[in-house]
């Protein structure tokens, strides 16, 4: 069934979302569709006027068992259109947000004339992966142009270290509180800097080993929100 | 430092290798390059001679420390360039080898006209990957028209199965020998048919789910091998 994000708590669909139902799907009064609306709760609903303005009643609420914690992916930001395989995937892989930042080995630099458009379609590309996935919410996708202007509070922080061999994600969070918010650093193509190490472990960031082969920056998030998943399944 | 498949034991590099190494690199006699040969083992080996053909000598051999068992990917034939980021990926986490095959649900075609030019892309696809991943051996991509064509001896056989919901993979695994062969099947966009169900049960295979959210066919895989990845590290 297809599935739509809302803006509002209403039950009306307008916009992109309306198009898609009326013209793309072609669908009619009394079909059935899954909306979710921003407080993450998701329903099964029937289509009571389809117009310009669509119009729908819910009938019951699909509950969700995504019992993952809080993710928040810092990635470096990388090449060309390797921060859309990121958000596609990593959305898919059940990431809460997403803050692509310049790091000092990124080669690809942020443009404060291009990086609004940019952050809009990577946005597009989240919601449209979440949707796909069934997910009851989207992850937020954001620019920061600093890794000091973003907040590392209450979090257990992973930080994705090519040096570090031996350190597991298992064994750090098996440790730790379970709901608490985990946050993952990942690095651009040429990895974390030396500052940046030492940035990130004075926040009291974890390195962590991603398995023995050398991951594309782009992908790297995949493995770890992975074995997170795996763990508190 | 760059790494190459060879093929033969011999210490000579030709064809694409010596022309990767002498004119996109531009080496020079006494640099020093990483040699793989099919036995799996790899060596630091320094040029002795730069010229069409390309000679050197082993220095160091490089010890692997990929523990991963051997697993085999059965990948329901998916649309469009979605098999190259099947192999792209998949190599990168792992996968000892890719066999695509047709299934009930695919939409994309097998075409034995197209099909011989398709697996040379996908099998150059998948040694470029195995460079970069720093892999001591690259996986072998191979198409099969029919599931009943494939061998599933001497293996487990997870299958990634939309409708269930709570076997997980380490469950299966941890009661398997571990170093067994493990074969993952995939289904293409549609999913697992219910004669293909039938027929990978009645050969033993179990049912497991990759978590909470619905995964796209191309990417469905990594969840697997990252999971096993990090029950066997």
């Amino acid at each position: 069934m297809q599935r739509y994000f809302l803006e509002s708590q209403e039950n009306v669909i307008t916009a992109e979302n309306a198009y898609h139902i009326k013209t793309v799907m072609r669908m009619k009064k009394g079909d059935h569709i899954e909306v979710c609306y921003p407080n993450k709760r998701c329903y099964i609903a029937a289509l009571t006027q389809v117009a310009d303005v669509i119009q729908f009643q819910e009938i019951k609420e699909i509950i969700s068992q995504n019992k993952l914690p809080e993710v928040v992916l810092i990635q470096g930001l990388p090449k060309s259109d390797k921060a859309e395989i990121t958000t596609k995937y990593a959305t898919q892989f059940g990431v809460s947000s997403i803050i692509f930042t310049e790091m000092t080995y990124s080669i690809a630099k942020m443009d404060p004339k291009k990086d609004d458009k940019k952050v809009d379609r990577l946005q597009k590309i989240a919601i449209e992966s979440a949707r796909l996935a069934h997910r009851n919410d989207y992850p937020v996708i954001t620019y920061q142009k600093s890794i000091s202007k973003i907040s590392y509070e209450d979090a257990i922080i992973l930080l994705a270290y090519e040096q570090e061999k031996t350190t597991t994600i298992k064994e750090v969070l098996g440790y730790s509180q379970s709901d608490k918010k985990i946050i993952l650093i990942v690095g651009p193509e040429g990895g974390i800097s030396p500052v940046e190490l030492d940035f990130f472990t004075k926040l009291g960031a974890k390195s962590i080993s991603l398995g023995k082969r050398i991951l594309q920056t782009e992908i790297a998030a995949i493995y770890a929100l992975s074995v997170i998943d795996s763990i508190y399944e």
